[in-house]
């Protein structure tokens, strides 16, 4: 049977790191997770117990296909609390997923051959979504002054249909400020750029909260998720917030593509809403290991660069240790037991020369990552 | 915000049905629900209570993207029970829903401008995630003397780069022998036409139990779900079978696309396999459905097709009542409280003069549905 040119997408390198420290674990060795964006707890315990509630009471059947009526209004809601804007339900719209929200926006806005910018190092599916869509992902580097952040002369000379900004940022953790997403907006509402933001480290912030770009405009697909934050990633629930008039045409793509996210997830991350005390437990540990990391790095002999605002990683400058950071992850895993993402993944032109850790794990696991490394590293 | 033309595709017609009903229901009206296809119990209660100990035990976070190592296996070794077929776990893929499996398939075997075959009446999202994703669904109409069954010489002159066919189908119920199976499989492969078999509604069957394409041919994609027989519909978790040689494309596009299937879902689902003797006594509630409605609609004046053989709808041709069955749903839910679904959705061509009753829902709704029907009809 052939396969499609479209469907030759590249790996995540970083999965293969995954496989390699299972192996590892399999074979009896013990490894510190620093490779994954996953929350090691797990969903908010008060919510699960009112899920297993539910579970008894309903059928949990198809919900609507952009999602219950409740948590639709319980998420326009959190915009309030969160960002003091004033947000109608009908433009929110539940996603299996940030995942299936970027299905949903890239097919809603764009055609076959779509060129769409994506300032590198960022996360890699947006670049392989598009290509398994048919669509021309136009990757440009950003820079270290600008804090691996896109700005708008980056745009120049690109003939941009779309443009995706991601912030707090992975790999990097840096965020976007009011002026520069204010910028970014009306260079793209000159340009005819679709802009989309992806927010779905929100509310993982350690210097002040995240500025959301629908605080600048309203012509914006914000995407958003209960992954991170909300600490549910394997319930696969996501949300995005579009203009009015997308609504419709989003509504249509996700009864036919998805028909609608998990409804017991729906229910669990309306639940998960209320229990901030659990949530604010969970960020104070990854500020904790945010610190760890920002002093232990460099005191293993990597450099941390500009301090990460939010998310849950640190991404590393490693050119004065190798050119090959690959192989780098590869003997840290090897030789010193802990696993972390090679910046290849992230971006195709200078990430031979980056790492990135995560720190979401428990921060027991940070100490002893950090005590490996330095090991690994002739500083200890 | 400019808007696709890909987006553009086709409402589901039989959803303004469902918002309508719900909108007679919120008005204080009963409403029979026979226009969706969804189990009325929900999934297995023994499933539901081990799932309630998962949660407490396990963070149920990302799994793998081809799922989780035992569901899979146990997958495999469903095809051993079922169709009595030696099948390697590492072919099985879970996905989110069948609809998560479609737009990995079609992703890995097709590319922009690609021509699918679909023999209509048919599931209608076949023909919109096609389009969506840039491809060409090419309709051709099946025969009553079929069966509605696509036929090898319905492929003549199409130039096909793939075919789906669907059994037991939806909308009609009707099933797919070994030998025409076979046939349509030796046809697709003398023309480089790659298959994919929907089987979601196997376990469904009244006559026997339902083939699988696996058994005449490994060069298929097949393509299930746990929303059917195993009642799990908003649950959202599915599976294929794929040939060896796909199986990495496809890893690749879901760690893109998806990540993974709902983790709760999956091992809902792995327990859910358990539950041989709920699931049966479903299937029970449904065959009395099937005989109630097959010996009803005749009785109040709608002459059903040939008798389904499985899945868990009639599709009744009303011509010699109406030729705008859509306009006859809407007097049917207004005038008789009955919600069905007009044929529009499954078959552009003919639709209008048929209509889809699910019979999912409980026995008693059936009767007083059949009786509303045929008071409605004059016949009572």
């Amino acid at each position: 049977m052939r396969t499609s040119r479209r469907g030759a997408v590249d790996p995540f390198i970083v999965m293969d790191v995954v496989e390699a420290a299972q192996a590892a674990e399999a074979a009896g060795r013990h490894i510190v997770h620093m490779e994954i964006g996953q929350p090691g707890t797990g969903a908010p315990r008060a919510a699960l117990d009112r899920l297993a509630e539910d579970m008894r009471e309903s059928p949990l059947g198809y919900s609507g296909s952009l999602g219950l009526p409740e948590l639709r209004a319980r998420i326009a809601r959190h915009y309030g609390e969160w960002y003091d804007l004033d947000l109608d339900p009908s433009r929110v719209i539940v996603t299996a997923g940030a995942s299936g929200a970027f299905v949903l926006a890239f097919s809603a806005l764009f055609d076959t051959g779509a060129r769409v910018g994506l300032g590198e190092p960022c996360y890699p599916s947006y670049r392989q979504i598009l290509s398994a869509l048919g669509m021309e992902p136009v990757a440009f580097p950003t820079s270290l002054d600008a804090r691996f952040q896109p700005v708008p002369s980056d745009l120049d000379g690109l003939d941009l249909d779309g443009l995706i900004v991601a912030s707090p940022a992975n790999p990097s953790g840096t965020a976007l400020g009011r002026q520069e997403l204010s910028d970014l907006s009306e260079t793209c509402d000159a340009r005819g750029v679709s802009l989309i933001s992806d927010e779905i480290y929100h509310g993982l912030g350690y210097s002040g909260r995240s500025v959301s770009a629908l605080e600048v405009t309203d012509e914006v697909v914000v995407i958003n998720s209960f992954s991170k934050y909300f600490a549910m990633t394997g319930w696969r629930v996501g949300w995005m917030v579009v203009p009015e008039a997308l609504a419709r045409t989003i509504e249509r793509l996700a009864q036919n593509l998805f028909i609608c996210a998990p409804h017991a997830g729906q229910r669990l991350a309306l639940h998960a809403m209320d229990c901030t005390g659990e949530l604010e437990e969970m960020k104070a540990v990854y500020a904790r290991n945010r610190e760890l990391l920002l002093e232990g790095l460099p005191k293993a002999g990597l450099p941390a660069i500009a301090p990460p605002d939010g998310a849950f990683y640190v991404y590393a400058d490693v050119s004065e240790v190798t050119d090959d950071s690959r192989e780098l992850a590869r003997r840290l895993l090897d030789e010193a037991g802990v696993a972390v993402a090679p910046g290849a993944d992230f971006d195709r032109g200078r990430g031979d020369r980056w790492l990135r850790f995560s720190y979401s794990a428990a921060t027991s696991d940070i100490e002893e990552g950090l005590v490996r490394i330095a090991r690994f590293m002739g500083r200890a």
